[in-house]
């Protein structure tokens, strides 16, 4: 046995380079790793941008009570606060328990079976996608709301930010994690000197402060509260905790010590967010702002009103507006960070295709991009760009993972015992019995609005994977070999060449027979147009000379000439026919059959040579019974 | 030496023969011949149906001469009539001298040389093409000036009658010729009848009969006359001769005896346009009828407007305008009939894509018809179905070939000699002067309004088809061998098989490489994921137990085993790079390389496969240096 390590690759295309950067060998994959500082943009982008589109979500549907919905904004987050809190606590433990990466795939695979798995693998492939298509057009959206003028080009905006973040998350995880740093802190810190600030005018004004800008009116109450409609302002707004679970999937990203680091990264995101979404409630009540009905002329995004409010539409607002934007826009790159590993696990379980676990130059899987930046232009593409609503859907996806994971977790500590471990049961069957119930509530509440189509879609992708995963079994169980290979009874082939001239390619072809096998059969078309002299090259005229005698000179059997005569001129037909006779009457023997073949140094040469070649060996392997091998001889053009 | 007649294909796709008509044999070609009463269809609809647009295009010239102008039609349509008559006695000289088909091509070629021949030939194919777009759209625009409510429809009924023109022609000539021979026997008839009762109200009112319907009144006279714009309009006029070339190149479609039922077909084709030509010309003068300006509201063709005026906007108006649309969208059949030929006959000579010499199943030269149909569609689609631009140009194009047609008649009866060649010599020599000068003439009063492209793209096609010829030429001389076959010397090649894991597949692959040669190398790329435990299946730990111990109890020299580490994850390249290496260290040998493939019983399943296979077998041929075999050794899956 010879070793060899493969050397580097010597020249690389500098386009690629230019786009992706260089390739990196596997070795450097340890420089890859992150730390908190890094890890909050690339895992927290998601997270902490919710809370630019939860309470908007959960003060549209508190519309129709006009001035008095307002108030119950703060219930409502204050109930997501704790719901988030719960979660946090739950995640802390997945993290520490799954360092290698404990996504809901893993962890619901692991702990409650293979179907849990899928489950939660479906439901979150289908929240990556949606959330990077939501994640886009929320940006653009608050970007063309700003500015008006670019509305016509919604679109165009969208795909423009979708090929970016493709591009960026091709060149690897690192300097995703630095493209996406600057934006986030200065999203965060916008925010929260938006809420400082607006609290301390609070306190001067005694509670009752005095907008920079005058705040438009809520419109006239049209509805009287109601349970259900507080049920599904609180579904509307649990969008909010979308993302909170990409640190757990993504623990071996961080360098060591790699729990420390991912709990410091999580607990940091959780407390921001948690600040956030208190602050923005708490302000909208004060200052009564109330939603604007998405899509209607002069239509102002909540954050944007209460910027205005605090600190007037000056320098602050705009910086802050732009915060927004971007941080909505790339909140997207948390699917990307996370959609491929979630392929790759599930991949190398066999339940999707193995073009997933391939890592590219970048050590990225880039097929899991290419993937979901497809499916996101197709959403995009259909929507337009704007995908309202899609935004409800996405919740039910990630609740029923949150939900998963958790009882997974339960099962786990319930497995593992010793010390501790009733506690950590106790933490994460809260969490699961706070996400589950949160799941059916979104699921009923949002169930005509679009949840139907999640629920759907999830057992239709679990339906998908189960096939993929039927036929690698199937492939295995039919390939699987335990026993030393059978050599002692190999008969050499039939040779099967399909010649129309004589010619060096012919001559190639026939030398390539005879170290096959003896036993060569030359297959010949008939020329059908009569009155022809036969060319000087035409194979019956030199048969005997140019293959016969040289043959037998050689100590090798002659080849035996078959003529086939065509009436119907068809080529391919003849010789599949005759060949698949062949192997019907020969059933202990391989046929082999030989197809010359004109190697061209350009592409466009080949639209001058019929593609017969092709066609016969896609034909022999359809009919073929098992026992035929197509074997192109290449003859190389030198001009 | 074994003859065969390859069997009856069992079992025909019905779709197929429902389309395009059942498989036809070679031998059923005979049946296919046709006679005049069928012939003047299929040869005559192009040059019969240019009587409709012919004298309007020159009348479209003489507009800005108002009243005045209508007068000139009669003289510029008698001297069309004269070069008509000229041309008619040159091509029943060829008729009788090319019996298997006199083609410009073909008549160029063998008297004048291959350069002249592929002039001609250029200058046909561009004028076959154009003639098709041309014909369907000068007939649906037609049809939409009948009926206006259909114009924003044009480009679809064009590209309708495309499809249906491609379809009937896919199913061979012989029903195209039935099919055709109703509306052109119509047409000739309602054309006819008009005339005839024309000329008798003509007598009857002594010269001046009442139009039954108002004829509009041409417009003010804009321009004096002057022979510059004669010559325009009779330049224009000339396009009422395109077509009369058809029954000279297919001549051996006629039944026998060949020669005659070619003349008395292309007799009556050229007798019958002469009355039609003059007649118009004669009634246009007596009405006073002139053209509308094209592409204006309320626009009434020529024919529209002499039908109207004879016989009134009744029933027979009605008939006689469908027979002219039907007619006119029906002369693009004459291309469908030649262009085939004809690329077939420069396709034999080695200057197109063989592709073009392969008959179809109904016999017909199935590549040429798609290669018009599909640039015809194209003109169709970029002039959105109204060419009227196009017209102009494909004068030059018949012209062009006419001449050089003709003046290859002079230099083939100046070669034969013999009784009445001189004035046979006459003849021709006659049509090439009189085609020539009419040639130069249509290129220079039309070279602005378009005959410059035609004089641009000939040589275009020209270059191309020599480019293609060389490259044949290049092919026979790389690849002819004039000796016996070298097999004293045969070496068997290294045989190299990639293999990851062990599995039947494997087992087959390697009973493959045995039958090849005892020099087996097999390259193993080593998984770079540390920390998991070798599969069952690994190579390397079942290597010696079920493949060396096997292969030395046969008698073989155990396979060499080679393990390449690849840092950057790359399989193809560490065995492309180990390949190559081998191919360049053993210069005597060949170096092949086996690829294990499994074969999937359903096309999707293929999704499930990286296509490492194919890739690999790509990048071996781009940068193998002429020694290097790629087989595919296929596992069939049975389900």
């Amino acid at each position: 046995m010879i070793e060899k390590t493969a050397p580097v690759p010597a020249k690389q295309k500098s386009i690629l380079n230019l786009l992706f950067g260089r390739a990196l060998s596997s070795e450097e994959d340890a420089k890859e790793k992150i730390g908190p500082a890094a890890g909050i943009p690339v895992f927290g982008l998601d997270a902490l941008s919710s809370a630019a589109y939860g309470p908007e979500a959960a003060l549209t549907i508190l519309i129709p009570l006009g001035v008095a919905g307002v108030a119950y904004i703060l219930p409502i987050s204050l109930t997501i606060i704790v719901l988030l809190g719960i979660v946090y606590f739950s995640y802390r433990q997945t993290i520490a328990a799954y360092p290698n990466g404990g996504g809901s795939y893993i962890v619901s695979k692991s702990n409650l079976g293979e179907r849990a798995g899928l489950l939660a693998g479906a439901a979150l492939m289908l929240d990556y996608i949606l959330n990077v298509a939501v994640g886009i057009s929320a940006g653009v959206g608050a970007l063309v709301s700003a500015v008006p003028a670019l509305q016509p080009h919604t679109l165009e905006f969208c795909l423009a930010i979708l090929f970016v973040l493709t591009v960026v998350n091709l060149r690897g995880v690192r300097e995703a994690g630095l493209v996406f740093m600057v934006p986030t802190y200065l999203f965060v810190g916008c925010l929260s000197g938006l809420i400082v600030a607006g609290l301390f005018k609070t306190l001067v004004h005694g509670g009752h402060p005095l907008p920079a800008v005058p705040v438009s009116r809520p419109g006239p109450a049209m509805a009287t509260v109601g349970a259900w409609l507080i049920v599904k302002a609180f579904s509307s707004g649990c969008t909010a905790m979308t993302g909170v679970e990409a640190v757990s999937n993504g623990v071996q990203v961080f360098r060591e010590p790699v729990v420390k680091h991912a709990r410091a990264t999580l607990t940091t995101i959780i407390a921001i967010l948690m600040l956030l979404l208190a602050g923005i409630a708490h302000l909208c009540r004060v200052y009564g702002i109330a939603a604007a009905p998405p899509g209607q002329p002069g239509y102002q995004s909540v954050l944007s009103q209460l910027a205005a409010a605090v600190a007037g539409r000056g320098f602050f607002y705009f910086v802050t507006m732009s915060a927004i934007l971007t941080v909505l826009a790339l909140s997207a790159n948390t699917s990307f960070a996370d959609f491929p590993r979630l392929c790759r696990a599930i991949a190398e379980d066999g339940y999707l295709p193995d073009l997933f676990t391939i890592r590219g130059r970048r050590l990225t899987f880039s097929y899991g991009i290419y993937v979901l930046a497809f499916v996101a232009a197709l959403l995009l593409t259909a929507f337009r760009g704007v995908t309202d609503r899609l935004i409800p859907l996405f919740a039910v996806g990630a609740f029923m993972a949150f939900t998963l994971s958790q009882a997974g977790m339960v099962m786990h500590w319930r497995r593992s015992g010793g010390p501790g471990s009733r506690t950590s049961m106790l933490v994460n069957g809260l969490g699961a019995l706070a996400t589950g119930v949160t799941t059916c509530v979104v699921i009923v509440a949002k169930f005509t609005e679009g949840a139907w189509i999640t629920v759907l879609a999830i057992p239709g992708l679990i339906l998908l994977m189960s096939a993929v995963h039927r036929h690698y079994q199937m492939i295995v169980r039919e390939t699987d070999c335990r026993r030393p290979a059978q050599l002692n009874d190999i008969v050499p082939p039939i040779v099967v060449l399909p010649l129309q001239r004589w010619s060096k390619v012919a001559e190639k072809a026939l030398r390539f027979a005879y170290t096959l096998s003896h036993d060569v059969l030359v297959l010949h078309i008939a020329p059908e147009e009569e009155g022809n002299a036969p060319a000087h090259d035409d194979l019956r005229s030199v048969w005997e000379e140019y293959v016969e005698k040289p043959a037998v000179k050689a100590g090798f059997t002659a080849p035996q000439l078959v003529v086939l005569h065509s009436p119907y001129r068809l080529v391919i037909t003849p010789i599949l026919q005759h060949v698949l006779e062949l192997e019907r009457k020969n059933p202990s023997r391989l046929v082999s059959v030989l197809v010359p073949e004109l190697l061209e140094r350009k592409w466009y040469y080949y639209l001058l040579h019929n593609q017969r070649a092709t066609a016969l060996k896609v034909m022999l392997y359809a009919k073929g019974k098992g026992r035929v091998v197509v074997v192109n001889v290449p003859w190389y053009l030198r001009s």
